[in-house]
């Protein structure tokens, strides 16, 4: 076992004990009234939920982890038994949750937390001072492992009982505990950035986008400034494609259910595409994917050896079911635009193509801003792959041998690549250490056959090219989330909706500032004036509020030195500066990302 | 009756008679067994249908010719005859299809054509030599007004007796006749060279875009030729955007059935739209339109007098159900994106944003070559319309002043803007002289009062704003197809999607080549290198069939002098030019266009 493993495995016995600790201490409360669920350890902390007489208030919160701290003072060991069905039933006589819970666990078929079951069952309880819970364990040794420093609970929230709304709703407290008061600080303070950089909270407040319930859940609505992101994303990504060898084709979005049934989404795919809607008595369905199109495409006329490499680069919109309860913001959506490629190539030239498109790949990542980039190889499933083994043998280690070669950091996740072929996943991590997934890089054996392509070789026979599916960015929806939260909506100068606000002291610097605001946007910069009768103060607190990169001040000592006084949204101050200067070090931030 | 109505009535007459003296022809060919159906003068000639007992020939067209020819020489009148119903059916017992017709036009439904009928009912025949139609004219007074050198038989093709599936497939043949040869010579020039630009059969030869049988028809694939023309012009129009105040949004291609009740497009435009598909219990619709779309961004959040005007642009594709039959290459399609624009303005910002948004238009119209350009301004109409007749009167006027302002031919078309408000609509003239119907710049009284949008007036009170939708290209697709047809797929350089093909006389070229290649790639140019080992006449003659502007060859001559031999797409050979000079003229060329 490796040392980060038993690190975890570690926290996760702590946090366990913390809520054993917790439910001692609501049970405490409200004595003889609580009844106690379920309560288990999760990523950086822990829950338990409660069916209790009254709602909890913040001060109950401080009241109870008061009362933790005591407990976790008092040496408690935490002692584990195991009992028989009757008298784990007779220990939770008042426990309605604990009983059904019992019946699960008799039956064979649920652990304490109602999940299926693998294995030999046993039931067994873990005890600690006053406090007993039906639980497989494991806990740390006693209460005093606990840190009284290095504990908080959060906040209450709703949860029906199993998840189930026609079961009780029960009040879930959630806490975090670690093993220093130097981690629980870190963490928190990891918690409220996270939450200060919401990109759902920032959408709205940068007025970047947003969901409208008259068109739909998980359906994007780009405001004015979040579609200039997005669309100086785009733009730079499509002037990359266009160097790097690729052809721009458009398709559209729906397409024969025959196609589907072709291709194998209706197969193996269909739960996760819209119902079809009907044109004269045909089946239409909405594309959850690009390929089948960029296909047909290859497949309109004849290919010989000659052509191949083919690039064919979308930014294709694509609908795929998502159940509303998962839809988040721009990070699960219903309609997403891919930045999605196929590449149609004859078996001599995989390798060069696969180091390209990961090359092509880490250099966009990078142009964003994305520095610590992981990467997952993915090999053949045991079981749903097609292909055979041996097949799979030269890409996978074309992949493997392109990751070497781009000297970034992968791990092999063994039988993880379905379907298709082996995979490269790329996945960044931002500004708070969170990893997101954004590229995938994947070699097809399926498609190739089901859609019999060819092309004529030198030989003048017929010969199967190799497909590779890649899209970069992956979702220009996620991205754009991921983005956001990355920057923390203070996007880099190039991507700034607004690149510099214009702030006149009085109305008599009105004219000169507009004459300098076009003077600017004929440099091609985003510039935009704050007429508004407000004072400079609050002006300057409301363009960094919107994460204005510049804010240029006008009054009259600026103008009779024909400059701009600049500040940046960081706060720095860097006086009057002439309006040729401030472009020449405009200029020089935004070529910088390139 | 103006000059021009007055010619061509005169024409419609000259065709109608004509096409009296084929049928005549027609029946001598086949003595008692040809029965004829309806024969009208069309635009730019005419045809009649025949129940025939075989198939025609292109020979069987040049001896009917000849034989009305001989006809046209006999000085035969055309004299006009008004007959009882009983007396028609004796005169036509042997016709079939015009005992139907007689019915017809006694029960006072239809028209000898079976088109219904207006007004009061007659049966009139016609009477010329041998041959007698049932007819409401007019004719010429004779036959020898048919300018024998001035007509000609095109084709024959299958068309069903009404156009009905269900009824007898009769033969059709089609003829022009004008009034003198020059006329004829003149309009077969045409037809052959409208045959030449047809743009789904340069969409083949060009290898633009397809349609694929497997995907559905009306749905276009953007090949990447094609997706790369699309793109250029995309991206000049996004530019030309940016410059003129105009704000990019995104939104999604399906949304609510709710949002298309309160849209009104459930009600009004439902038999355009396809069926619904459903999302857990919710019905959802293709978006035939991207108004609402770009309202729900405009509602997201209270706009004061001083956010307007704003003007949301989205290169949106729609959804449009079109019955298969009319489909037609790029021209009718059902799905396909619009260059769609809503600006919203207060009343005082009106008249300035329709002159901004008229100028806007012509000036991208003509970027792209079409200088010949009409507009039609449609007026309120009497019942299908939104909004009192009084608040048409300023919108509309604030139309045809920017249409003066503008110095544009335009004529109004009365009472023929339905539903949203009075507009204007841009045609272009093509390179034949063929107008094509682009830019719909429509005020709208409608969707500000169904979805409440208002602004917060300087008064502090709610007010509603103004709305007007424009699309300047109408539809990438049409466009495209407008611009292919235009151009005769002979791009401007600018959008060419190849711009130069290098041609290496013999191998021992390619090395230079190549060079010249990288160094005009770098200066942003599409160039290709034609390797293959052909001929160099046939790979100029294939460059020029692909209509790449520029064809540069080298051989030992060139390679010594540091240039290339340059020839250009019309044949014209330019000789040997330094490869610096060659850049520098087609920058030239390619910067005239904006």
């Amino acid at each position: 076992m490796s040392k980060k493993q038993n690190h975890e495995e570690e926290l996760h016995a702590l946090r366990h004990s913390a809520a054993h600790v917790m439910a001692q201490a609501v049970m405490e409360m409200f004595p003889g009234e609580a009844k106690i669920a379920i309560g288990p350890p999760i990523e950086d902390g822990f829950y338990y939920d409660f069916d209790l007489p009254r709602a909890l208030t913040p001060e109950d919160l401080e009241t109870i982890e008061a009362r933790m701290r005591e407990i976790v003072a008092g040496h408690h060991a935490f002692t584990r038994r195991e009992v028989s069905a009757d008298e784990a039933r007779t220990m939770f006589a008042e426990q309605e949750y604990k009983l059904e819970l019992i019946d699960g666990l008799e039956a064979g078929g649920e652990d304490e937390y109602g999940e299926p079951l693998e294995g030999e069952v046993e039931i067994s309880v873990y005890e600690h001072d006053a406090f007993v819970d039906l639980c497989r364990g494991p806990h740390v040794g006693s209460t005093d492992e606990i840190n009284p420093a290095a504990f908080k609970l959060l906040s209450v929230a709703g949860a029906y009982w199993r998840g189930d709304e026609s079961r009780p709703m029960l009040q879930r407290i959630y806490g975090t505990v670690w093993e220093s008061a130097d981690d629980l600080e870190q963490y928190l303070w990891k918690l409220e950035e996270a939450q200060k950089r919401d990109h759902r909270r920032l959408g709205k407040e940068l007025d970047l986008f947003s969901v409208s319930d008259e068109i739909g859940s998980g359906l994007i609505l780009w405001h004015p400034k979040g579609g200039m992101v997005r669309k100086l994303a785009e733009d730079f990504c499509h002037a990359e494609h266009e160097k790097g060898g690729y052809d721009f084709v458009y398709s559209p979005h729906i397409g024969k259910a025959h196609l589907w049934q072709k291709s194998g989404h209706l197969d193996w795919y269909a739960e996760n595409m819209y119902a079809p809607l009907d044109i004269e008595g045909q089946q239409y369905y909405l594309k959850p994917m690009n390929c089948p199109f960029h296909i047909e495409i290859y497949k309109s006329r004849t290919r010989s050896y000659r052509d191949l490499p083919l690039r064919y680069a979308e930014w294709g919109t694509v609908y795929r079911y998502e159940r509303s309860g998962v839809l988040h913001g721009l990070l699960r959506v219903r309609g997403f635009t891919q930045d999605d490629a196929h590449l149609f190539c004859r078996p001599d030239q995989m390798p060069e193509e696969i180091d390209r498109v990961l090359q092509f790949s880490l250099n966009i990542l990078r142009a964003f801003g994305f520095e610590d980039i992981h990467s997952y190889l993915s090999t053949r499933h045991p079981e749903k792959a097609a292909g055979s083994p041996e097949s799979w043998e030269a890409p996978t280690e074309a992949l493997r041998e392109a990751l070497e070669r781009a000297e970034i950091p992968y791990q092999i996740d063994e039988g993880e690549a379905t379907f298709y072929g082996p995979k490269i996943d790329l996945k960044v991590k931002d500004a708070l250490g969170r990893e997101w997934q954004l590229s995938t890089i994947q070699f097809d054996f399926n498609l190739p056959e089901r859609f019999d392509l060819a092309y004529v070789g030198e030989d003048g026979k017929e010969h199967r090219p190799y497909m590779i599916h890649r899209a970069l960015l992956g979702s220009m929806e996620r991205f754009m989330g991921t983005l956001i939260e990355h920057h923390a909506g203070a996007f880099p100068l190039w991507l700034a909706p607004v690149q510099a606000v214009l702030i006149p002291i009085a109305d008599r610097h009105h004219d000169y500032v507009h004459a300098v605001a076009e003077s600017l946007k004929a440099e091609g910069l985003r510039v935009e004036v704050d007429e508004r009768s407000d004072r400079m103060n609050a002006k300057i607190r409301d363009a960094q509020m919107q994460k204005v990169p510049y804010m240029l001040v006008v009054g009259d000592r600026e103008i009779e030195a024909g400059a701009v006084a600049v500040r940046l949204r960081s706060g720095e101050d860097l006086g009057p500066m002439p309006v040729e200067d401030l472009v020449a070090r405009m200029r020089l931030e935004i070529e910088a990302h390139a």
